[in-house]
């Protein structure tokens, strides 16, 4: 698939043999094969690279009409005769860096634009890009090469490090951003936490004088909401990545290479250490730790501290083995059940 | 319920006959009966028009107030004495036509305002209406009649079709949308999918070259997102309703007629096809198929495909029998259980 | 921890005595201690003050180097030799009240910024605050001291009580709000609710004709949506705290004092009685009534009311005993199928 030249501007051709060099991989075939965009195997034509790294997907990849398709050693065996293949131990490593190539990131246009906002006070570093109804606020510092999008908001004292990007619509405060990091549209930083003393007389509302920290290199996505500290800091480590409508609370805590898929919530204070991966609408209480590099199934809701390196699912969450003995189990007898009262 | 004034233009009164003749519904009673506003079974009034077709509710409909209500023919024996019903074999249908009727959607206020900016490279069709803070980029193109509201963004080479309604402080880029679609406040559609090949020294992201491309007459609830594809494109069909907070992931595919309440999430190339319903907090595994016209109970969480026609439910999600199966046998042992250890 | 002076003012330093008056805890210590900031028990210094009210944290709490903790009468025995502690039947009342003292509200800037839209037909009271891109629709009404964030946008008619803060970006419509209410960044209030009659040839959209009507002192958090009623008025009484990412369906009604963490849905038309509080990602079906008092566990999903006072949890939810009993009794019978496998 080329992609669409409304949206994108396309840097390619580039060949096989370029590509292989962009991307660490080495050759299997005709190196000259011209390749323009990045498409699936089924839908991938003879300009388009794509992927093989998933086993669901041998058959397709059997009849793959790419021009050259990424794949790890083991399985050069399952392609179509003649493909020029790009051999990777890290296939999609390499895909991701030869889509890079074809498509980079497009080019800033740097300066203010006349229907921006910025504040007298505001620091704005070389380079940087500011859209029409963006506004900047008093004190804001902002690193060479930041963009920001329409309408997004950048409030005061908040500062960003070096090519940051701000989405539409973004609002940000109470925050300190480290460098490259993507803040998506409609994304919410540094707001209070929920923090209050209940009573029947009205909820009394506690302070929240923590900011938010985010390291180097993130991606936070769409309309997701993280919370400023209440008498800590909220931390987001270095290369962590979170997915869209996630709710990360006051103080919480992720360490670096954190992936949180869509939906997630987790709960105010809890620490979430290097390397954790949880997939969509997992719900975490507060106050516990997840141990380095732990699992967690979607749709799970944890209540406990998860071990390191352990893979945990179900509501309540418990080792992922437990939880799938605990579905078996449950279908066998409720199969039972039925039977014995004779309904189909 | 006669509509607040402050915010609702009311285009009524109409007579039950007038009713009638608008929505398809035939009267049973006097057609001369005035009806001004819409309300609940059981707070409606005698200027009121109300619906009924919910067995939960055949007490509030004996007692019920109102000047008319809407009704299919296999129920109008619980209606009290001498009210003018409107009977239909499409009761909610025909009940929605004479709110349509009695509240027609309000005029738009053609122009730009002063307050927005719309780029000179940008294309309005006849008739549209542009509020303050609203930003339009380069290439973007609307049909006639669209409305884009206060402080929306609508993104360089955007495509909306005719009568196309952009909320308050909604976000688009790189997409193309259909005719009449209703994107309300807050929604983020366009933005970069969630691609990165995982890696201990820094997820790699994948560019995501793909667009969002929407049929026409949908609605997309507030504050949802839809991520662009990552290397072919997100596509909605027409006449989906998408509720609040939505999450739908890069290269999702929905059909046509799709309902999806809010809170869902559906991870990437999912497709969805014609007519699924889901309820509302439903997760979906990626690279699955939901068969048309599949029904998913709220909370679901589903990891595999589900064929056409059929009902599930359950974490993970089971076919809906099945699942109730589930939950009455584990009811039934945990009561035992706990008659077997002695607590009440 | 002192916060942070880029994003708050300090009020402070204050003695302990004086934190004993605003709170209406005892000193039982040395009274002329003095604090600046506040934090958890296992980082505060001697310039702070901290807050024992969980069993989890009576270690911390015994080796707390804080300046003061605020603590019930009966935990006292658990406090490290010589600290000056703020004795409190209600130490979370307490602990708050000491942090509004040392960290009160940062005052409004009054004034309509240059860069914001505010109709003519507007009215704002005595010293509001509106920031740059912030619209304000026709016949607005805002009571005395309101701040309204840069890009929020409040629409025609909408009226907003005395001292209520609008965050940046937020989006309101066909709401009446009562004073000091805090809406967060990124908020809809007062679109559309999801009302229509599923036709496979199109679905026929009914339109919403009710408001939302929120009471005095609540809290909406960061990109929460709450629609406006279908033919009925959606309702929050006052004093609710709502989390971040919640989703209140039309004509839902919310009692005084409700708890609503993060990510959790109620469908249309559900009643929320006084004081219930609900943890993350709970999800309420429609017409359903939540009895006063109740409690449920978070990423439960109700399917049927709840009497008043009762604490639930599960998917279904059912009584927390319950819910208890079937998770052990699931474990328990996971772990003996497994023993009879022969697997570990």
């Amino acid at each position: 698939m080329m992609a669409d030249p409304r949206f994108f501007a396309v840097a390619g051709p580039l060949s096989v043999g370029a590509l292989a060099e962009r991307t660490g991989a080495t050759v299997d075939g005709d190196a000259s094969t011209v390749i323009r965009g990045a498409a699936p195997l089924d839908t991938a034509g003879p300009d388009d690279v794509s992927l093989f790294d998933n086993p669901k997907f041998r058959e397709a990849f059997g009849q793959c009409q790419a021009g050259s398709v990424v794949v790890h050693p083991k399985d050069r065996e399952f392609a179509p005769d003649g493909m020029a293949l790009l051999i990777s131990e890290t296939p999609h490593k390499a895909y991701a860096l030869a889509v890079q190539a074809l498509y980079p990131e497009p080019e800033i246009s740097p300066g203010v634009s006349e229907g921006a906002h910025v504040s007298a006070e505001a620091k704005l570093g070389d380079g940087c890009g500011v859209a029409d109804g963006a506004v900047i606020g008093a004190n804001a510092e902002l690193g060479a090469g930041c963009t920001i999008g329409s309408n997004a908001v950048v409030g005061e004292g908040v500062i960003l490090g070096e090519g940051c990007r701000v989405g539409a619509g973004a609002t940000l405060s109470h925050c300190i951003v480290g460098a490259r990091v993507n803040i998506y549209p409609g994304v919410c930083i540094g707001q209070d936490g929920f923090g209050f003393a209940p009573d029947a007389e009205g909820h009394v509302k506690v302070p929240q004088i923590g900011r938010v920290i985010i390291g180097d290199d993130c991606e936070i996505g769409a309309n997701t909401a993280i919370d400023r500290g209440s008498n800590a800091d909220t931390k987001i480590g270095p290369n962590c990545w979170i997915d869209n409508l996630v709710h990360i609370g006051h103080n919480v805590r992720l360490g670096k290479g954190v992936i949180v898929a869509g939906l997630c919530g987790i709960a105010g204070s809890t620490v979430i250490e290097d390397f954790v991966a949880m997939g969509g609408q997992v719900g975490i209480s507060g106050h516990l730790r997840i141990g380095t590099g732990a699992q967690i199934a979607g749709g799970s809701g944890v209540i406990r501290d998860i071990p390191a390196g352990e893979t945990w699912g179900g509501y309540p969450a418990v080792p992922i083995r437990q939880w799938h003995r605990q579905s078996a189990v449950l279908a066998r007898e409720a199969k039972s059940s039925n039977q014995e009262s004779g309904k189909s």
